[in-house]
């Protein structure tokens, strides 16, 4: 019975991003006898491995009758090889989305559902439309404090768990985002760090931003560490900036941040999950969460900071970990530049501490450094903001930057984009508004961060007077289309900052 | 500019289903000068014509470097020629987005939100992620009233219009579904149309269940009619039984009904939409809607029964429809077979008025047929089931529906499934629960409605005493994989009936 079933995969090259694809000719013998059809969701088995992928049934001769083609997710997570023979099946209905489908009319998620629904969908058996459904009925229906936990908790169940050794303290920070610039979180890793404390600090990279901090750090060195190198990197330099999902410390992750950025959406109950999951994974105790306020940052009020900062710290309590939050300015971007590369040139200017650095940058960090360096106990309460400026005033925070850098691959020069285009004032007056998610937005059709040089430098601040004809910001990018792309909604949204008119 | 731009275009034969895909190599000129990353939204204009298709980056060699590859929708969509040149840029956001987003946040949902989002759907500019987003968002949030006719009338706007002149009564009917077998269309139709009104008659497809109207009607005849052949029929024969996607009445709802099937997930104002505009844009003015009730259709309870026929009754109102509901028996499936071409046998029977015909099927569509003479004043209140029952006894129905058949392409011969397994009681007792909905899910994965003849003949229904080794019901599939694949399913889900000891 197996045996007339059989096909010889073949790797087609098609990039479907995290979906896993297959590819039958619907002329083939196994297509007819099983009854497949378009977009069913179809199990491949080879020797002891198996995937489930969705269907795309081809006519014609894309290739032969005795084969069947894999997107790039299904040859990798099927670890297939060319030539090899598979077998197909429907695949077993996916479970789980009853649990997705009970949310939406109103059960609560269980322990158990969050459990098998978070399973599911790190071993890749949810379709892309499935999870778009799971994040959707997630951003929806506000999880509740207890349905966070479980989804936390279900999210560090299927991922790897570092262990740094008993009563070990280890720090860790966090941005909920929103504020485009904002990267403070490779000048608080040297500082701390440079005082003895330990912080493997892991990023995502960016969701709905132009920038994450492991896209910012890619510019600079290599993020892409695995789990023994970052061990190696840490053990060595007492900390790293590493991205999260090449330790897997939380697979199921990476796929729903994908889907949420599709969707230009962020779920606060998923938020909270993703970022205390990743923190007790990577064995974390004390963890410090920057949440900037602003009325066109991701919280956009204090009495929604404060909600959220309420199940940060109580999801971080019921997984055992010490969570502190602050709740920081996000009426505006952080700092110049806005995309990877140029954030980087941002950051590398603080840490070197030369003239041009951007003064918010800097103070940011440095609250924050402080905060930690005393949750950790380096210094006493009180004393971290001292300790904080003299480890970056006197070079000692750039030296471990660098240092860290060379432990994980070599400090790089980020690239420096292609394309530019200033865009100046159109009339003489007083920048009164700065409109951080259409700035984002900007920078993402520039190219960031898929384009690490891509993205905006910004010339002014909220408060500043401007000329007519004066420098408000630059578009920079690697490719013609993205920029004129990115002109033409810059035309298009006057709403991206307003000019008033000074009132004598 | 534009000419750097182009690629030639291909057709790849990949059957992506609805999801319009391009397939563009990495290492291709535009790819690399617009910065198109895998994922990302592309805007193809080839002539005067432009569509938004999914981007599917291409490693290797499938195709030349001075070629783009579509998949069939995307073919289709754009209506492109072989080797036609093509210029390509990033897709403009989806802006309509937004409103989903806003109604996920609590915003309700406005007439110019829902009619940009349906506008958007219909114009086929939203990908399947989106789709899912909002199909869930619909669901999730219980649309009220108000959105739920903002919807409604934005999905009569993107479609046809039939008019059928003016002060003439077009009478329809309708099943919110979830009643495996509930056949009854083609024999209300036929009765109602032999005594004169008109019931020009669109079905959809199944979404989640095993079998629509038009799958069955499908192995009957030709539905694919098309707006002027419909017309053709109704205007010869009083009333037709055409599929629904086929007159283009209200395109968006087959694109949400595909996403719908995929995630198993109705939403009930969607629903409510969907019926209603296809209703109005049909040009009907009296439609009876059919809701069966019961533990496990798709209504539970009288309660929620209730609470629908009130939205459809004045969503309806709101459009300038005569909208009356009728709460059915929902406990257990109508008739004997369940799938396309098993539903078919079944009505064909009643039809006849043959010895074995269902009982049941035979009395609902009576029923219905006689509520709807009413409705169209072919006869006086009270009259309806007298006329009804005429007209099926003499065979006139019977020869009213061989003429519908006719006039729309002529009558089949229903196919009959390659493979059967009879399932049988392990003992004695009484038939005392039928779930609905795993019988649904036991036909669907025998292969139905893809496969026309798929499907579960019933040989019990509640209440009926068997004994041990009893046939209960016959899986019927056209595919050997699928069977086994039912088989599998059945043995691992009981609950699928309880059969109860007799107390003596």
């Amino acid at each position: 019975m197996m045996d007339k079933h059989f096909l010889y995969l073949t790797r087609l090259g098609i990039d479907t991003h995290q979906e896993p694809v297959v590819y039958m000719r619907e002329d083939c013998h196994v297509c007819r006898s099983e009854g497949f059809n378009a977009q069913g969701r179809v199990q491949i088995c080879a020797g002891d491995r198996s995937i489930i992928a969705t269907l795309d049934i081809v006519k014609g001769d894309l290739f032969s009758h005795q084969k069947a083609g894999l997107s790039e997710a299904a040859w990798l997570l099927l670890k297939a090889n060319e030539g090899e023979k598979a077998t197909f099946r429907h695949a077993p209905p996916v479970d789980s989305m009853s649990h997705v489908r009970g949310k939406l009319y109103g059960k609560p998620l269980s322990e158990h559902g969050a459990k098998e629904i978070i399973r599911d969908i790190s071993d890749g058996r949810y379709s892309d439309i499935q999870l778009s459904a799971y994040v959707t009925a997630c951003a929806a229906s506000n999880l509740n404090l207890e349905e966070t936990i479980h989804i936390t908790r279900a999210m560090v169940d299927v991922g790897r768990h570092i262990k740094w050794g008993a009563d070990r303290i280890i720090v860790d920070k966090h941005c909920v985002g929103g504020l485009p610039g904002n990267r403070t979180t490779p000048i608080v890793v040297a500082i701390v760090a440079a005082n003895g404390l330990t912080m493997p600090k892991t990023s995502s990279r960016a969701i709905t931003s132009p920038a994450g901090t492991a896209d910012t750090m890619e510019t600079l060195t290599e993020v892409n560490l695995g789990f023994d190198r970052m061990r190696e990197v840490v053990d060595q330099q007492g900390g790293c900036l590493a991205w999260g999902g090449s330790v897997a410390l939380s697979p199921s992750d990476d796929i729903i941040i994908r889907v949420e950025r599709a969707l230009d959406l962020d779920s606060e109950g998923q938020l909270v999950a993703s970022v205390i999951s990743k923190k007790v994974a990577a064995g974390s105790t004390h963890v410090l969460i920057d949440i900037p306020v602003g009325p066109t940052a991701k919280v956009r009020s204090t009495e929604l900071a404060e909600r959220l900062a309420m199940q940060l710290t109580s999801t971080g309590a019921a997984l055992g970990l010490s969570v502190r939050t602050i709740l920081t300015d996000g009426t505006q971007p952080v700092g110049f530049g806005i995309g990877p590369a140029l954030e980087a040139y941002d950051l590398l200017a603080v840490l070197q501490n030369k003239p041009g650095a951007s003064p918010e940058l800097r103070q940011r960090a440095l609250v924050l450094a402080a905060v930690l360096l005393e949750m950790g106990q380096a210094c006493g309460v009180g004393e971290g903001m001292a300790m904080a400026s003299k480890t970056l005033d006197s070079g000692v925070a750039w030296s471990k930057f660098q240092a860290i850098c060379e432990a994980q691959g070599g400090l790089k020069v980020p690239p420096v984009a292609a394309h530019k285009q200033t865009l100046v004032a159109h009339k003489r007056g007083v920048v009164a508004m700065l409109n951080n998610r259409v700035i984002s937005r900007l920078a993402s059709l520039a190219g960031a961060p898929n384009a690490p040089a891509a993205g905006i430098s910004m010339h002014v601040r909220l408060g500043d007077v401007v000329e007519a004809g004066q420098a408000l910001m630059t578009l920079h990018a690697e490719a013609l289309g993205e920029l004129e792309y990115a002109l033409d909604f810059y035309h298009a949204h006057p709403q991206i900052l307003h000019i008033e008119e000074e009132v004598v």
